[in-house]
């Protein structure tokens, strides 16, 4: 088959062909892929920022964000059948752990993360097992989804946990309403009757915000901390989810934050520093957030079925996958880019 | 009365005749002081650190760990009455305002905090109000208590937060057994059935927080990391607590917390600086801690009154104030020094 | 003033001329009453349902829902001032009992229920305190909210209790779409994005309800158990939320529910009765739902300002207060009856 | 191998020849039996109450509370190896259903339960899955533990939900100080720091319970509601566990809970039949409780390893099932019957 593979840091991604990935375990599935995203992560591969943390063995094939349909299946295998449609959890986990066990699958202790560690969705197949694949309602389509197979994942994750204390009188502030953020924001609306407002330097992303749920757009052009605070009665949101976490973010997110608020870090990039004294005497709370579970994707996937959040797409070929990643490299993408085998 | 007041910031306290309080709001209660607590933050105050933070008006009467019996109430106290002992809650609260309204009075919108920005407990009377009277078991006396009114309420505060998720597998790692840590270790023995790992530079109190309900204590001598994550199987507690905040401790916490572990900030003074890419990798939690609620030091007495959390006190007479303060700067106190009018 | 008094069980109420009420206490807030909700539980007192539940001493003025303009206040009142709109929490409530300390100031320990035990406000004016009274939003106005003053808030209570374990995924059971249900459903729909499946014996008050957000409308016409059932994949919801609780509904609720679900009873009138074995074997939960916090009310109140929840009114003069009372009591009421002094 | 087999209602088991289990599932496991746990249930199927329920066909091996060591593993079993003493959960679940990613395998959709619908553990060998065992630390013995396999672990569930919400001010009424009870007693005493106040017909068992960590003992002698009510300043516990659930218990529980209390299910019998009014007027939780998950048993056995869940234990040889059997039915079995191959 074919597959888009890494054959070298700081070189191009190259497509060769390689074998079928094969059922061995009983639990195996292996998926035909409908769609793959192209992300920013796959652009960070490429210039070796994972090679020390992946530890993977070159060449390999990339892709971690994938959706498509159930191809073979292990003999232990009771969820799926051959031709379902489905999405992929990100991670292959084990089910054993106390982790797994807990359903905080994310903190599987022997987990495997294909097209990061090993071979991913830029293919025609994929193997990963039965604990791994959501299958879609009949609404839905790969290309439609695959995006949220690990993006959104985050997305919904961290929007459900900031949900959980918001109160109708509460103020919920998300920076960043790019790619990670418009999902977040569709799921706060979803999720949460609090007031939610969006801050981003850019006015075309916080008028989408409005359109998909946001209260009040703020752009952050040095005066949005100050509007912020009018905004929540000079005392700040009760909860705040960053998607940015980088060119100062942090240092401001905790200006806008109330008294025993909650700072949501999905964002990365520079460094939280911050006075212990200030943790202490305003009690806030840090609260970091990685991918969502299994059952985080199914919870996704029963909101997006229903309408409730929408993604934009921006289809290549699987052999376009260079115009994929130049054009992502280079902003040319307006929402997210999808290979189709 | 007798009342040891703050001249001046860098000067010594002045022992000084003022009127006794009186009732005037229907809501008032005054306390005829059995015990005040003598706390390093009055050092602090004596420095000049809180000046602007407290914007209090000199001279004013220092003291914020009080208790006491009713002297008395104003018409409309139903909760206690003249001849009560009770312990006094640091904070005077609003009642009224939405964090009052929800039992987190911590955080009141409007409230007044005696021996820091009122007049305190360093003299034979003390104004406060029927919200922050808390009424003694006939088994506790002032001076006994007097010392948990505030650097007790906040180990509890922190140490009944942490305990929340804590389950009979799991590990909870306390920095710093001194003062607040080794209420903080009674604490948590009473309300979880978690493994306590103690780190402290002083075996002395290693060997105290053994004997109140620790399981492990680790001397903070370099190697103390890699015997924490030694006796958790390499991955650090599920919770760590920290009552130093300074020193390097911050850094240190991280390497010793497990993945979505919480990190408790009690202790302060350094900067927590962690790249956001490691909290969110980690998916860690970092938890600020204030002091107690109210119900909390309704909680913390129950848990005296029995037996469960024990404080060693030093007295000194009201008129030895300066002794005490003296003793306290130069390490010459063994647990709480109490002043007794 | 003009107001309207219980002067015997089995009797007419009868207008009478009584004194304004007085500020005494320094929290007293004396409200001009802009609009009286006209309940069922009214007619219940006359019919001397309550004479030995409540033992009010008669005549008193009768009447529980209300909302209006602070017309005066005591001296310690800080939260309102003389010319606010407001509306009133049923309960007038102590702020010094564990419960009140904790935010659940519904089961205060000395709590006084006007218009119940004492006089309320089917009058010119009405006595309460600082700690019942709600500020409107400049959107609203009395009329349009006094009935969610006890009804309403009931209903509430219950939906944002269910609301906290639902997810995207689950499925909530609402019996009842009547005067309380209808607002129930308004506020599940602005607190959950989970399904919610309606079951009602009136077509119209299903039709109304798949209106204002609920998924599914179920006539109760004998086969709706297993619509239900159908609808859930044969295994019942989540959650359930009861607004009937009489008519055999009590053991078809627990026929629609899920293992591990949870049934809020909130309408009553029959018994619950169950073998230990079921509740056992299915591990479900069966939560009592009383009227709402303080809390509940400001949060209900920030729904209403934003249009989230709307109620149906009928308006009637004070003076016309038999008027109303006889058409709630033949069903000639639409929505909820107000009376305006 | 030999097994003690149910060969036909209301007949005595019979030991017969069969053959040992063999693993053909990737996540089988063997376990050669250490103990089996002689319980209540088995003279019931006995009595052919579980014919029906069960659907098991006769004959069939009988025992579900099984501790011992791994025989044999199945290809995908990563967990145990042979060899490890284990205790095991008594179902066998799949690991894919909604319940099971959450944590909550005990609701499998498509569990299995050895000793009751497939064969159990009165037998040399048992086959079950990775999924249901739980390794022993080296302390334990199968002989002490594996009567904690169900009875045991179905306390622990309960006693581990009640605990969520005591407090060091909070009262627990424990009703019935036997069998499961005399484990709940333990297991709350670990877990939180309210006070335990137990009711029991027999006082011998009262005393066993105050040993373990009880604060009062009440025999139930017609005056035990009054003094759980002295004991609890008249209002009841906050939260009430009934191990008993017949002879009346479910009326008398009620009257010991306070308003907004939990009442948590654990023994079966008779009905709960309470007004829903009541329900609604207190705000009262009636909890059900069935055993525990997989996690709870992993909680239970670090308890016990540390010695804080102590089990008395009868023991007989495999092939004096019988006399273990008539010993259980005639009340001569003190703390628990075991069976030893």
């Amino acid at each position: 088959m074919r597959a888009v593979r890494v054959v070298g840091y700081h070189q191009d991604l190259r497509m060769e062909e390689v074998p079928v990935p094969e059922v061995s375990g009983p639990m195996d599935v292996v998926v035909r892929i409908g769609a793959a995203g192209v992300c920013r992560t796959d652009l960070h591969i490429l210039e070796g920022q994972w090679e020390e943390k992946s530890g993977v063995t070159l060449p390999y094939t990339i892709g971690h964000e994938n959706a498509g349909w159930v191809h073979a299946v292990g003999s232990g295998v009771t969820n799926v059948a051959e031709g379902d449609k489905v999405i992929l959890h990100p991670l292959v986990t084990c089910g054993l752990c106390r982790a797994c066990r807990s359903g905080d699958d994310v903190h599987c202790e022997g987990n495997r993360f294909p097209g990061i560690d090993s071979d991913g969705g830029y293919a025609e197949y994929l193997l990963t097992t039965a604990r791994s694949v959501v299958k879609l309602d009949d609404s839905l389509e790969p290309a439609d989804v695959a995006a949220l197979a690990d993006a959104g994942l985050t997305a919904y994750h961290a929007a459900a946990k900031a949900a959980k204390r918001l109160t109708p009188r509460d103020r919920c502030v998300v920076v960043g309403a790019g790619g990670l953020g418009h999902i977040g924001i569709q799921v706060l609306r979803a999720l949460t009757p609090a007031e939610l407002i969006v801050v981003d330097r850019n006015p075309d992303a916080l008028k989408l915000a409005l359109d998909i749920g946001a209260d009040h757009g703020v752009v952050s052009d040095g005066t949005h901390i100050d509007q912020v605070l009018e905004l929540t009665g000079g005392l700040g949101g009760e909860v705040l989810v960053d998607f940015v976490g980088e060119g100062g973010a942090t240092k401001e997110n905790v200006q806008m934050l109330r008294r025993a608020g909650d700072y949501h870090v999905v964002g990365y990039g520079e460094n939280i520093d911050i006075p212990t004294i200030d943790i202490v005497s305003t009690e806030i709370n840090i609260v970091g957030n990685l991918v969502g579970s299994y059952n985080d994707l199914c919870d996704l996937m029963a909101l997006t079925a229903r309408g409730a959040v929408t993604l934009h797409t921006q289809k290549y070929a699987l052999d376009d996958f260079q115009t994929a990643i130049t054009d992502l490299d280079n902003g040319r993408v307006r929402g997210r880019a999808i290979l189709e085998p």
